[in-house]
């Protein structure tokens, strides 16, 4: 599937299978004053407020924060991947930050369906495990995303 | 150990032990309009975006984005929970959401050592493994979050 294929059309539970994969159709490119001001808010630390300060560090200068990457990623899915019927809900996510993300770089995200399982109990919907990568303008993987969502499962047509 | 015990004393990966526990020193409390800001910029969905939206679906009304609930984790721990040398570096994260946040919700954190390996190839550094809980204002675990720590070894005095 792309995530743009039948736009407007929602996907149901019934229309995700193991081993679908999706291209996102948008990037966003993320500058430092973004960097510090997500840092400044969430996640208060020298290597994610000030060039200077990171270039002592492991990073060798200023990089995003692992959850700003995550938030990012999370727009990204929303705006150019698979339209779900529901909204992407999430149980849960492990994450892997592999390459830091440093100003001036542009994110993009593709995706894969890992599991899709019908609920026993509640008929109404499905659990499907997703694996979403980041990356950035040269290629590199900067995350991965393996996020549990909630997909509700295609409503019987009235009168039936 | 309780994360102000020793303030000012960073605490190195020799400091960490599998089973010592913390408990984070703040709170923060989250209303709608930091709700809808964060979910505007990174999680542009209707139960995140406006009370009356949210109501008809499983939330029952506003609640907060999971990155958002994350990433506000990270700024308690950052500012109430262990001291950690180097500052907090995250290589990944395994996040369970549990139950929703919604606007007046005050969280904190408590936290645990899950493992605390030694690097081979690296005689500067260790992985540590910490399971944080964030709850609510009534006790509710709302997020468990289990993250993968590069944590700096204590540097040998010098002279030595």
């Amino acid at each position: 599937m792309t995530s743009r294929d039948g736009a407007g059309q929602r996907l149901y539970f019934e229309d995700l299978q193991v081993g679908q994969r999706f291209t996102g159709d948008r990037t966003c490119t993320v500058d430092a004053e973004q960097i510090k001001a997500f840092a400044t808010e969430f996640d208060p630390q020298p290597f994610h407020l000030d060039a200077a300060a990171g270039r002592s560090t492991v990073f060798g200068g200023l990089v995003a924060s692992g959850w700003h990457t995550a938030a990012l990623t999370m727009r990204l899915i929303l705006e150019g991947g698979p339209p779900l019927a529901g909204g992407s809900l999430g149980l849960g996510a492990e994450l892997d930050w592999l390459k830091p993300v440093r100003p001036g770089d542009t994110l993009s995200v593709r995706g894969e369906v890992l599991a899709a399982v019908a609920s026993r109990s509640r008929p109404d919907r499905g659990r499907v495990t997703m694996r979403t990568e980041t990356c950035n303008q040269h290629g590199d993987v900067v995350q991965v995303c393996v996020s549990k969502l909630l997909v509700p499962r295609r409503p019987a047509p009235s009168g039936a």
